[in-house]
């Protein structure tokens, strides 16, 4: 089987070059400096992989979709799953998206979510992609393109937004991590972590994965009225209506409350002892 | 040296009941169903120490103060300061106000944070505490009220406030920690395990936290303003602008960013690990 990868000289094309190897594919990498061209690439594989950063994503897939074939089948490993799907499907091959839970210092895919959102392929292709990851030790997820963005909206789009909120209240507010070093608490030092964590890494990444993903606005709008709404209740000083605010959560999250709880306190106590 | 614990059958009570035995002290403690009452604890105590419930302390405070005189510390172990010292001066007694930056279920004040409040206390007075409580293993952080009131609405109040509107978005959304369960990303992971823990207890101490310090607030309100801005960024797909806000907060959270970096590597190796 010959897979090629367009963008196989990144991270992650280079993670996943290792993983069609490993499979005893025969993996073509092309990149923008490689011999072999985007075009050699497509034209010679069976498998076709994009792997390019998202925000290049749609116009490579544009690039080289003519040059695709039925007998061929063309995925991509971008962080949004509906427009590159959309863009895929402009070719003549079968489609497949995935998008890896995890960046390429994960090393290996062991251990790691995969999520799957076949659109034009057979039961064959998806069950060849999943016994393939799943052999090297990946979980691998099922769904529609429309569901992994909303999905990721609030996994990845309000998680990472909520970071760079934090930050970005602390920056105006004129209190910096160092300022508040000497009162600390656990769970505040895991936040504020978990925020310095996603700064020192690339902003155009984070911008594009906020601003591409068309369920994200919707996100945010929601956390907007929430936001009013609870606030609302903290600067009326409604105490009621706040502990009714935090009950009507408590019961949503159910059971996951209690193992949250359990998984936090070794979390906690890692920062403690550290 | 005689100390008294009003409020000393509860969870902190019982916890600073055995820091001052440990430290010589002769403790009386005096709860609702103890036969020494506070009036007794307050009357006949060197060292008076207020660990009621957040909502209760200022009436609580009250209620002893008039019996208190100038030959007496009287003290405090609540999450906010302003306010309680404020009530505590209406006293003839010397002052200071304490917030253990932890939960009863710490067991111990080794290895935490105690802050520290001197209102109207002498040199000794406070090195007395200092030297009690770091002997025991706590760090003592000395500050003033408005301060300590001023970090702890970033520190409690901003954390807490996030988790809670975290969970209430999910909630308002339709999607729970189970629908996401198959697309679990660590960092995901662990600030839903951060909101779920703190929905896992009490809705009351929470509500006071937020609803009680008169910084949260200001605070709110300028994380309200920086929502305005980063949600306008991604609504309006302007990803140079949002690239900037995320440079700008990293440039104010500094050399943070690498230290959270490593911190955070080793905490989503733990949920990789689970």
């Amino acid at each position: 089987m010959k897979t090629g990868i367009i963008g196989g000289t990144g991270g992650m094309g280079r993670l996943f070059s290792e993983v069609f190897k490993k499979a005893g594919h025969e993996v073509l990498i092309a990149g923008r400096k490689t011999e072999i061209t985007w075009e050699d690439a497509a034209r010679l594989s069976d498998i076709v992989i994009i792997s390019v950063p998202i925000r290049d994503t749609i116009s490579v897939i544009h690039e080289i979709a003519p040059l695709l074939g039925e007998h061929q089948l063309l995925a991509d490993l971008t962080s949004l799953k509906i427009s590159p799907v959309k863009a895929m499907l402009t070719s003549k091959a079968r489609v497949i998206g995935f998008h890896p839970m995890f960046g390429p210092t994960a090393g290996t895919i062991r251990g790691q979510t995969i999520v799957a959102t076949p659109a034009r392929c057979n039961e064959d292709d998806l069950r060849f992609f999943k016994d393939l990851f799943e052999e090297q030790g990946a979980r691998v997820t099922i769904t529609t393109a429309d569901e992994h963005d909303r999905m990721m909206a609030v996994i990845q789009g309000l998680t990472h937004f909520k970071a760079i909120l934090l930050a970005g209240t602390m920056r105006r507010l004129g209190i910096s991590p160092a300022d508040t070093e000497s009162y600390i608490s656990p769970v505040y030092r895991i936040e504020t972590g978990i925020a310095g964590r996603l700064l020192a890494q690339n902003p155009e990444l984070y911008a594009d994965i906020l601003c591409m993903n068309p369920q994200v606005p919707a996100v945010l709008e929601m956390c907007h009225k929430a936001f009013l709404e609870i606030s609302g209740m903290v600067n009326k000083g409604d105490k009621d209506a706040l502990a009714r605010e935090f009950l009507a959560s408590r019961e949503w999250y159910g059971s996951f409350c209690e193992l949250a709880q359990k998984e936090t306190d070794l979390l906690i106590q890692e920062m403690v002892n550290w």
